[in-house]
């Protein structure tokens, strides 16, 4: 992290003027008492940006937080975990109406302030006559302490909450930005299934807002990948509402640059905390490519790499296979010379020119059985750099999606 | 299979004029005797056609065979298992070149009239001691009885040797068309990790031959996949050397007709044999797609489908599970309507619409439990179609490709 800003705690609720609340409301099983409907709401108007799958079937919520964005003056989000409102057609969509028009009504707003996140089983009708009598106590309860269990209401088959905030001294103020995510499964490049809410008190105007969410997006969560599937409901939203008391950050001044690099580094940590606790992973690997003739193949190696049945298996073996990695680069269509590749595996070559490098291979199996280790591939022919955070492939992946969490003709998203 | 040609024994050595031979020579491994050295030879001379991994990363005996090609007079091809020859650099390919100078040497052939294949470990060079001392016996004991021999010596982490030949009777006179193969793991479109021989005593023009081979190769092998890798050393081969005695086939006959079907079927029995014995396969799904605007969309959103872990997991795990297809779907690339899609499992509906079909789910599950069963797409917006053959992803997978067969520093081609 940089020297410029910390970690405090908070998530969420640690910028002013948000507060936030979960209950219990049985979408995940109606007979265990787990929380599964969120809200978080702002306490003076706000600036909104997001970001949303690519996926071309996309869920309820994400049609209506796309169309909600347009009219800029969002104050609240309702969330839930359970059910992924995904494939469930105009139902689904007047569903998603209902929860942010139930919201907007307790909340004195008008439904296009509100956004809906939704995750879960994919294909199946909202239980809305669980959510709907939940709505009223919800909003009752908002409090600045509710952080910790609104991050637990949108959990999946997360193993942990994701959360983190940052307290950044900008002059004689300071601004803080905070936020909650869930993830794990389905993570790749472009958004998998993985919701994140961010924070800030910050005030800045909604291009700049904009602009910072996309390039830090395109710099965290759109460099993760765990298993190259993408889902139906990945949503990034920014909400930030000037509650710091700091005046308006300006382009291209320090004070944003402050900002934006504090912004980058929460979703960086989150994005990272995703690939962690992906379904039943055991490393964490960042793949680095350099030497590219371009950055369009610098990503594509990298890419194809981290996606790699094969190299995955390899990694979960802690073998340090530079044949697979090879194969991959071979296969992703970037343009390549053999003999100029080199690969390392924490800085320690395992290829070079194409060939076996002249390194003990205890060296490199003992880098292949940490936890954490990065593999860079130096392509020799370009400057273009990429990198993208990943993990192995495990049995106990398989295992899980084969047979624990499998649903009735749905899915999770 | 057509009515109009039947299969006979015999493998690459039914069609008159071909005999082969296997040796052990301690490739795989010096203490275990394990046929790894093969050699097939046409009698008169041939016809012969290739096609090759599209992947970057060339193993040696690919790059030899597309330069032996271009002169166009092939007797014999030597092949072995145990060491890939890929990633192996200019030694790489001086050790091609003696495999096939050392075989011409025996046969009074020249160096060009010899293909050699290779498979097995990456990034170790040949252990050209053991391999270079066989060849004479090799060349000495070739005969029409081997074939079953040969197919083994072609064998890595396959179960079972892959054999197919087909007898077709054209006007008063029979052509005979043979094939072994080897595959299992990193089985893809475009030809993983797979070696296919094919040998035919038919009368064949070059252009001819090299057009047949090209579409039935588009039509089979490259309609498969395990895990989305493709390999260095994929190559297919097919000789023709006239000697069913039957005149040359001319383009747009019947004659030409009926060979381009069995060519077409011995290709895809031959794939499919190698999705079957895919490493530690326990399903065999056939994904088709149709109504699609155009076949570059339907390919799309087929190999989508068969390459998405989270699909192949949930038909491991005997889930008929729709909404990780429409997921696929989604991020194919593809133009779809998510409203218009319908999915069927062997032709009962799971999904209609884009919406949960109304069928009861025990015969959806009833289908997926099944070992073999087809997953067809309508995406309703268009005309064209596809299909890929390709398998579940197992638990018993990851654990082979992580530990079993892993190998210091290097990889299997």
């Amino acid at each position: 992290m940089s020297s410029k800003f910390y970690e405090v705690p908070g998530g969420v609720t640690a910028p002013a003027g948000f507060l936030c609340n979960a209950v219990e409301c049985g979408i995940k099983d109606p007979k265990k008492r787990r929380l599964d409907l969120g809200l978080l709401y702002s306490e003076h108007p706000t600036i909104t940006a997001g970001t949303f799958t690519t996926n071309q079937v996309k869920a309820a919520p994400v049609r209506l937080c796309q169309k909600h964005l347009r009219s800029n003056d969002v104050r609240a989000i309702i969330m839930n975990s359970g059910n992924a409102n995904a494939c469930t057609g105009p139902r689904g969509i007047q569903d998603a109406r209902s929860m942010a028009a139930s919201t907007a009504g307790e909340l004195q707003l008008k439904p296009e302030q509100v956004l809906v996140g939704s995750t879960g089983i994919i294909g199946l009708p909202m239980p809305m006559d669980r959510i709907l009598p939940n709505v009223p106590g919800l909003a009752k309860g908002l409090s600045r302490d509710k952080n910790m269990d609104l991050a637990h209401a949108i959990m999946t088959s997360d193993t942990k909450p994701k959360v983190l905030s940052v307290e950044v001294p900008i002059g004689s103020k300071k601004i803080r930005i905070g936020a909650i995510a869930k993830g794990a499964g389905m993570i790749c490049p472009n958004m998998a299934t993985m919701l994140c809410y961010i924070t800030t008190d910050a005030k800045i105007g909604l291009a700049d807002l904009k602009r910072a969410t996309y390039v830090a997006v395109d710099r965290s969560f759109n460099r993760i990948s765990i298993d190259g599937d993408t889902s139906t409901n990945d949503t990034v939203i920014v909400m930030a509402n000037g509650a710091s008391g700091q005046r308006q950050l300006q382009a291209k001044t320090p004070s944003m640059g402050l900002f934006l690099d504090a912004l980058e580094y929460v979703m960086l940590q989150m994005a990272k905390m995703i690939v962690r606790d992906g379904e039943r992973v055991t490393k964490f690997v960042e793949v680095q490519v350099r030497g590219a003739a371009n950055q369009v193949d610098a990503r594509k190696v990298a890419e194809t790499v981290a996606n790699s049945l094969l190299v995955k298996c390899s990694w979960n073996g802690s073998d340090p296979n530079w044949g697979r990695i090879m194969h991959a680069i071979g296969y992703s269509g970037a343009k390549i010379r053999e003999s100029d590749i080199d690969i390392y595996f924490d800085g320690v070559a395992a290829t070079r020119n194409g060939l076996v490098a002249d390194t003990p291979i205890e060296k490199l199996r003992a880098v292949a059985a940490k936890p954490e280790f990065s593999v860079m591939i130096d392509l020799n022919i370009g400057r273009a750099d990429y990198v993208v955070y990943t993990s192995d492939l495990s049995q106990e992946y398989v295992d899980f999606n084969t047979a624990e969490y499998a649903v009735p003709a749905g899915t999770t998203a």
